[in-house]
């Protein structure tokens, strides 16, 4: 019998029990934290996980990113994802760990902006695989035209946390001077809509218009979407956490781990906008007995709490806004009108701002008019075209469309548990001339952009698909949608103005022919006098009132 | 200066940057992952994993759990959790690792119902307090009359995932002959309302009749509630993985891992509900060269695929229910009445269902009328009072009430983003005679009460706030819904007609005065006869439309 019977356990038995567990199980048993709870969701995940790799290591590189997405079915649940790209390479003692390991990565311990921080999402994309479908990943990494091709076979030991190698081999006549490929057999399911592969590389697209991609998808058909710039976005500076929002616990474990001796010396280092001046202020607010010669190492936790406080109460510098790469208002208004053609847009770069010490910058978009259903999706051209989904009939007042992007990557899933979501809902649509239901979007011809860019997005679960509601997130991302909002507003307020006065005028100009006749017959005109009368009183109207 | 400029980076560099993740470094930068992501949230978090810690432990050593919860305020946004059982105790040995190292635990191996299940939740609390106050968390615990207490300082080497100890004595006096206590200091908020510590601590007890908890409060107020039944919940058994819903990949691992020799014994081994009969017609079904006395480490991949397709066809019982323990019918209808006052209850228990091979079983109950408030808080005395909060104002049509468990411990947070909440939404709540707008909760002065219990629950982040939307989990919990559903339209048509009925007799009765005096007339009766004939036809109409 499979089923066995729980004793009464005293301290002793239950120390028996205890164990560690790999943070690779802990993750194939919770594999929907990581984005793979079903297979429409798995493959876009894969695809995501590999093309963000792709596009962080060509641009670390100094490239322009150029990608290939190939979808390929293998049997009915099961399809093979490749994902292909011209980059620097990966040298070949680190393939198996980058790819066979969770949490090994070159991207947690710094501060600065880039699609992956994890060090996880492509390990797991494979560990899903190996689940689903018991193969390991393929691996294909060249460095450069004087080093051959390597192809590896990985998997992962999940009990373990460590990779497994099934295979090694040159591949000699490999078509790439340098790059990487991965390939994954998983269970899946290739959908279109609003979760699809296209939209999410579509999107892509939009927020990167520096990258070209090209996807094959599971039919055979190709579409490409051709970087429209060739202009690199500057390269996102690695800062140190700015002082703001470090946490007594972690300024204590600083103090103790910085290689500087002196406490002057220590804040300087460690932060990021504190000079010797502002070094000098926090110490002399922090505790009479602090000087910046003070030993580090020696300082008790009292002295720390008061150095913690002192902080808080200086003001500092915003962050460098260079630590922060925007898409910048420009591309945003691009990306918007080559894809959603609207009457009216408005686009808001807002400036950098901190939360827990970690700066980040908010874009707004917004397009408004001509908007005719709640969803978009990619057509066979790769454009995207509007479709109608699961939302209220059309012809109604439809709720606005909400699109995101952290860090240049877009957020397909998990909309109603995002920050962005709620900063929408939070803003108050009516005072910029909206229809707003309580707790719900605003109404109307619609769609808003919000793009969080930051050297740490706080997702709320390792899938990355939706950001946690930080107070100074929602704050900066709702001023970003009031200064687009109040755009709008003007915009509204001139069209309705234009329309009214388009009404009065048209109310005269409805008498002027009355007004011409009844002087005519008094003055006994002939025809044409009278209508160039007309003409004349016209122009009268059309000059007294002219359109503002 | 302290932004460093971000060179172009080849391969080599590259590589140079790898680096692996410590699980606690990775989870103190994401720590909104585990609950910590407000002041507030942080001490109910606190307080929710020491408390299901102790129950979990009392309850394992077969006794009825008894727990202390102590708050107490150590400056303006600092406050002290200490939380005590009279369980089992904590060998010296493991103390450390278990409050001093994420990813360690009895429960997580294992396939059995319990509160805890990742091995995460206190360490990771501990590592909030220490990150917040630089304090390190101390742990009494005694194991027996005859051995002393021990105490225990203790913080968590972030960079390293393992405990730190800073100091340790034995307390000769301490006051209980066995039991654990816990100390955290944090930066936190206390609370009343609907987050609130007293909220969590009263719906646990409604979850847990067998259960005494004790709350002193910041103010120095203490409240108790008492266990309502002397008797322990049965046990849960472990039990061995479910053959539906296994993973190929995992089946292929299984496979190469299995003490059994032979794929007969394999079957029968390592899954739930497979005797020999059933082993053997698996094998029948699944490949002409299989037979039971086949050898597990040597079947192929594409045999094994034939297997995992034959365990999907082949018919297999459901799991055993004793490994999954509902609060139950009786118990849930009985929080349910002493707590919220109502005109009328519906409770079911499901019998055990399966995702993902995991056993689970879903409760329901509902209380409709005499609803006042969208929300409930405690009360000084502990009991649930109706409070107004952010919904509709009151008088409004109010949307249904939704209080959740798993595994008996109540779910505070995120609501919208959980499997009871779309089992809810998706019901169509007019079909059972109430008004439910698009998308939303029924509405109504109805409160529903939902329990998921597994011995592995799908939570949407280590949080444990909100359960994943697997297929399986939100069918059952929307059958269960229904099932009450229909009890409730039931009732609704019940009062419905008799309120018709009541109304058709109080028609009728208006006019047995009339007809009483018209007859009075003709036949001249006297006053008293009046009366007497008015009481006769009043008893007539009673009599002749009885109440159904």
């Amino acid at each position: 019998m499979a089923t066995s019977p729980a004793p009464r356990l005293d301290a002793r038995a239950l120390a028996a029990q205890q164990r560690s567990i790999a943070v690779s199980e802990f993750f194939l048993k919770n594999r929907h934290l990581l984005g793979f709870d079903s297979p429409q969701r798995a493959l876009l995940t894969a695809v995501k996980e590999a093309v963000d790799n792709a596009l962080d290591a060509c641009e670390e590189a100094g490239r322009l990113p150029e990608v290939w997405v190939e979808i390929d079915r293998v049997s009915r649940d099961v399809y093979r994802v490749a994902v292909e790209d011209d980059g620097p390479g990966i040298v070949e003692a680190q393939i198996a760990r980058i790819f066979g390991k969770l949490l090994y990565g070159s991207k947690f311990h710094r501060l600065a902006q880039s699609r992956g921080q994890q060090g996880m999402g492509i390990s797991a994309a494979g560990m899903y695989g190996q689940l689903t479908t018991g193969k390991p990943m393929r691996i294909v990494s060249r460095t450069g035209r004087r080093r051959p091709a390597r192809e590896l076979a990985i998997s992962i030991d999940t009990a373990k946390n460590r990779p497994d190698i099934h295979a090694k081999r040159t591949l000699d006549d490999w078509h790439r001077p340098h790059g990487t490929r991965v390939e994954i057999e998983l269970e899946a399911t290739y959908q279109q809509g609003q979760h699809s592969v296209p939209l999410y590389l579509k999107l892509t697209a939009v927020a990167n218009p520096h990258v070209t991609l090209h996807l094959r998808d599971p039919d055979g058909r190709e579409v490409t979407w051709k970087r429209s710039v060739r202009k690199r976005p500057p390269r996102p500076a690695r800062i140190r956490p700015h002082p703001h929002g470090v946490e007594l616990g972690r300024l204590i474990a600083m103090l103790k781990a910085s290689e500087a001796v002196h406490l002057g010396d220590f804040l300087q280092r460690e932060f990021s906008q504190v000079g010797r001046t502002r070094a000098a202020q926090i110490i002399e607010r922090a505790d009479a007995r602090l000087t910046p010669r003070s030993y580090c190492r020696r300082i008790a936790h009292r002295k720390a709490a008061a150095l913690h406080r002192a902080i808080a109460e200086t003001p500092i510098a915003a962050p460098p806004s260079r630590c922060v790469v925007p898409i910048g208002e420009a591309g945003i208004r691009e990306g918007l009108a080559h894809e959603l053609p609207a009457r009216f847009y408005a686009v808001t770069t807002r400036k950098p701002a901190v939360y827990r010490g970690n700066p980040f910058v908010v874009e707004v978009g917004l397009a408004w008019g001509r908007r005719e259903a709640p969803h978009v999706e990619v057509d066979e051209n790769g454009h995207l075209r509007e479709v109608d989904g699961e939302g209220p009939p059309r012809g109604a007042r439809e709720p606005a469309r909400l699109i995101r992007f952290a860090n240049r990557v877009p957020l397909l899933y998990q909309q109603s548990h995002c920050a962005i979501t709620k900063a929408v809902l939070d803003t108050s649509w009516r005072r910029y001339g909206l229809e707003q239901p309580a707790g719900a979007m605003p109404l109307g011809p619609l769609t808003l952009l919000v793009h969080v860019a930051s050297v740490w997005v706080p997702f709320t679960s390792e899938s990355k698909e939706a950001l946690a509601a930080y107070p100074e997130i929602v704050r900066e991302i709702g001023l970003g949608l009031r200064e687009c909002g109040r755009k709008l507003a003007r915009h509204l307020r001139h069209v309705r103005r234009l329309e009214r006065e388009l009404a009065r005028r048209s109310e005269i100009e409805r008498y002027v022919p009355h007004v011409a006749g009844a002087l005519g017959e008094i003055l006994h005109l002939s025809k044409a006098r009278r209508s160039r009368l007309t003409a004349r009183l016209d122009d009268l109207v059309e000059e007294s009132r002219s359109v503002p």
